[in-house]
């Protein structure tokens, strides 16, 4: 079974690595640029083939370790 | 409008930063994670309100900036 996480910063923290890549975009003459946030995607293959185990076992992962939940906020899809 | 842009690195090309997760879990006592992939998802605020512009803008951003095409594949959704 496949699953995929989405691993955003939460609102109001500061995403410098954002920022930077709105500057290059502004200096590569992109215009209309207001905003951009960036995060991890991960795809996950696993052995488990029962959807409700598979998506526990990958909010366990996001938990102990694929995001830092202080400032992170995490999505689980199960594919 | 918001576009989100999900860079991945293609199939066959060597992902150590995948490899470390799926390692570090194996060391936390998650069995069964066969593969891990990891990647980027850029979430954009753009002034451009037309979705056809701002997709064929985001995609030009992929090709000179976002992604590198050559180990990486990119995916756009104007949202």
């Amino acid at each position: 079974m496949k699953a995929r996480v989405h691993v955003m910063l939460k609102d109001g923290v500061l995403d410098p690595q954002g920022e930077a890549v709105r500057h290059a975009l502004g200096s590569l003459g992109f215009e209309g640029v207001e905003g951009v946030r960036q995060g991890k995607v991960i795809e996950l293959d696993l052995a488990e083939d029962d959807a409700g185990k598979a998506e526990a076992q990958v909010r366990e992962m996001c938990e102990k370790l694929l995001a830092n939940t202080v400032i992170e906020s995490y999505r689980v899809e199960v594919l």
